[in-house]
């Protein structure tokens, strides 16, 4: 199964890097931006064949390693490979 | 409008990130991971009310500043705010 893990910063957390992306894009002139919030995707190809179990391994992965659940949200999409 | 622009690594591309997080979770003891890609979500909350040129703005944005499209590709999604 493929699982695809969105990890993204918590409302209210400060989002630094979207900050800089909406600064950069009101510098080349798009002025119908509101507001950018950037995170990272992962794409996990695992052996689970069983979508149930794929889910529960990549929210493991995400809560251990991939997120730090402090300051941000995921969530797991999987998909078969 | 809201727009979600995926940005991944091309295939073929040397992806070290995630490379990287494939060695971590191995070292977790992760052993059903076969393949790890690791890319960017931008989500862009427009002021844009039609959809065609929301996505359309984004997929701009994308090519002029989100992606680096030699080594990147590019998806975007649009929904109501």
């Amino acid at each position: 199964m493929k699982a695809r893990v969105t990890v993204m910063p918590k409302q209210g957390v400060l989002d630094p890097q979207g900050k800089a992306i909406a600064h950069a894009l009101a510098n080349l002139g798009y002025d119908a931006v509101h507001d950018v919030r950037a995170g990272k995707v992962i794409e996990l190809d695992l052996t689970e064949t069983d979508p149930d179990k794929a889910k529960a391994q990549a929210e493991d992965m995400a809560r251990k390693l991939l997120a730090n659940t402090v300051i941000e949200s995921f969530r797991v999409e999987v998909s078969p490979a």
